[in-house]
């Protein structure tokens, strides 16, 4: 694997870790459909009926045989007679004769001899039971044919598919009450730091409170993951590694955050390397901020270690946590390559960097003559509350040394 | 108000909608932080003390007097005696004096007499005790001062800020564990329609599923408020009226959706009249799908009709839902205002449409040559599974009649 020293690209870094795809996935659950909003599918799903089971008009009005009104116009029109009206919910009576027709509201059945729907808009009374139409109908105008929406055993949705509103609607339409899911897969969070107090604690000189696993527990959270907080631990070898061992039994992934005295670092790579092959894939990538982020895998199961400072663990989540528990959520690839929003904004200043890193800058987004323009936020890196005002991060790329203001960066937005 | 023919631009019912704002808001509750990801605040959070509470190292180094450097280079070094090492989590030790250091890491607090940090980069060691510095730092550098990150009583978060991943981490960081927010919002969802059965009921014949209460809860859930199915009610106006009266008294807002039987629209109304001041505000809109959308306030809750059309139902809730129910969130005016996620693409087929109305399409999303093109879903407009395919809806704008194959349009993603 490779030496501390030698940082790489983030580009080159995600690729040796996606290599290792699939990761470790949670079970399935069986949920019910009111449960099943944002879940992902661990089953493709077929529709079990033709939808819809009958076909229906798709405006108000009268359910003709498209023949009858053929040429009809306003100078010439077609005469319809009106036989029946027919009620919501219900079968649709008897089948047309020729030149008869049926009152009909949208969604109601086509009776028997009806290929199409003539809508009031074009059509006249002349008398209680005759209309005129002064507009003519195609077949199949205004009507949904039964199974036009879908087939019976026609695939509806796809194993990997997070379900959306309109997703659960559809399954709810076609009676599907209960679907096969992933579990929400476990994440393990470890926090390490001599210095690191939790957030309900007072604080003695030269401690701080734990930020990371508050802000990692959302970030999992909105991703479809669950959080699992283990604790604050010292700094040392042993009791590092036993809380990694733990935590692999239970979880899909584990993150270990901060340890920012010197040589946690590389305690921590030796800790994922004890823990499972291939162990460390990854220490220390050319980004800023997040450069001594530790990437690997033990047994199947990615361990990240993740510098304390709280911008980078935002980063860091972004660009490598985000794509592989999207996958261990059970997305198909198509949806673990989604990334996270991003808009195209001007930057409104200059802003230096380093060519040969990638770098991240908190910015506001502020719309100005129809344009979207990032203001960055300066201050110091290490600082939370620039974080808490920031939209989104401006993405100066690798191979640039800075932005000029007006040009156009890619803004990842929170 | 208005009568139903009389359409009026999706603007202007937005308009005429939310100038009855604020609506009606639910009550406060105090959470723990742990519960608070995606929550709205109630109040605005002060900070209870200075973050950090000590100046603090934000590289691992020395800690040093910067005077002690001044004009250090390679040839001509600074030499440090470094008499001690700052342990993490602990008081600083003793004051340094003149030509003193102390090893320090990140996060690490400066000891007195300190004002600035070197990196270890850019120091030698000559023997156990003794440093060369070979770069200058100047007061301050690689420090966050006390209080510098936040001072005591600094407003940190305003009132009508949903809480992100970074914002529960940084009121972790200052201790505070519980805030207040709102609770959700209560929305009551009415399924109206003598055709339509709920998803677990086998079909008679002309009968369909209940599929916009699913639909409509999920996108109530992702807004942050909380849907309450009332059950699915026969089209008779005592009926709904009874459901609607009583939805009024636990809900701060009642959707009515379906009721596809002629006549069931001007029934909605009714009903919305007769259940509180000012009544319906607008009903009938240049929008498709979604032209018969009925949107009103009673008594200061807003009760919107919706078509019973699934892709209508969508579409009226992006529009007009989605930022009342955001300010019924408790979001502050720029939160409610932010729109769900647009992308601009190209069209990728001829699309015509009615000048008038604004027209929304189903489309999927595909990148080709770096750019973002939007490929029409076509098919008959009650399609349910339509939507399940579509990333979001592209927009055809009020004054144009189509767009050309290669334009750009803004989609909604969903």
């Amino acid at each position: 694997m490779l030496g501390r020293d030698e940082l790489i690209t983030v580009e080159k870094a995600l690729d040796i870790l996606m290599k290792h795809a699939p990761f470790k996935r949670p079970a399935e659950n069986r949920l019910s459909i009111e449960d099943a909003y944002g879940r992902v599918l661990s089953r493709d799903v077929f529709s079990p009926e033709d939808l819809p089971p009958f076909s229906r008009s798709t405006v108000d009005g009268f359910a003709v045989n498209s023949a009858d009104t053929f040429g009809a116009t306003e100078g010439l029109p077609s005469y319809i007679n009106v036989t029946f009206e027919i009620a919501m919910g219900e079968k649709a009576g008897y089948p047309l004769r020729k030149g008869e027709g049926a009152k009909i509201a949208t969604g109601g059945m086509l009776p028997d001899g009806a290929d199409a729907v003539v809508m009031f808009e074009h059509t006249q009374h002349i008398d209680e039971k005759m209309i005129e139409v002064v507009k003519p109908v195609s077949p199949g105008e205004n009507v949904i044919h039964a199974g036009e929406d879908a087939k019976k055993d026609e695939r509806i949705l796809e194993s990997g598919h997070r379900l959306r509103p309109q997703d659960i609607g559809a399954l709810a339409g076609l009676g599907i009450t209960g679907i096969w899911t992933y579990e929400k897969p476990v994440v393990s969070i470890i926090s390490t730091g001599d210095e690191i107090v939790d957030a309900d604690k007072p604080l003695k000189p030269g401690q701080v409170r734990d930020i990371n696993s508050y802000t990692l527990s959302g970030l999992i959270s909105d991703v479809g993951g669950k959080p699992l907080k283990r604790g604050i631990y010292s700094d040392r070898f042993d009791i590092i590694r036993d809380v990694v061992i733990n935590s692999l039994k239970d979880s899909v992934m584990v993150l270990i955050t901060g340890g920012s005295s010197v040589g946690t670092k590389d305690m921590t790579s030796q800790v994922i390397n004890d823990a499972g092959k291939p162990g460390v894939l990854f220490h220390g990538v050319s980004l800023k901020p997040g450069k001594p982020v530790i990437g690997g895998i033990a047994g199947g199961i990615p361990v990240f270690g993740l510098p304390g400072h709280p911008a980078a663990v935002n980063v860091c989540f972004d660009i490598f946590i985000r794509p592989v528990l999207e996958s261990q959520c059970g997305r198909n690839e198509e949806g673990a390559n989604r990334k996270k929003t991003r808009v195209r904004a001007r930057i409104a200043r200059n802003i230096s960097s380093s060519p040969g890193r990638e770098e991240h800058i908190g910015v506001v987004l502020e719309e100005k003559d129809g344009e979207i323009w990032a203001i960055p936020l300066l201050g110091k890196s290490g600082l939370i509350t620039t974080l808490t005002q920031a939209d989104g991060t401006a993405v100066i790329p690798l191979r640039k040394n800075g932005v000029l203001e007006g040009e156009y960066v890619e803004v990842r937005l929170f």
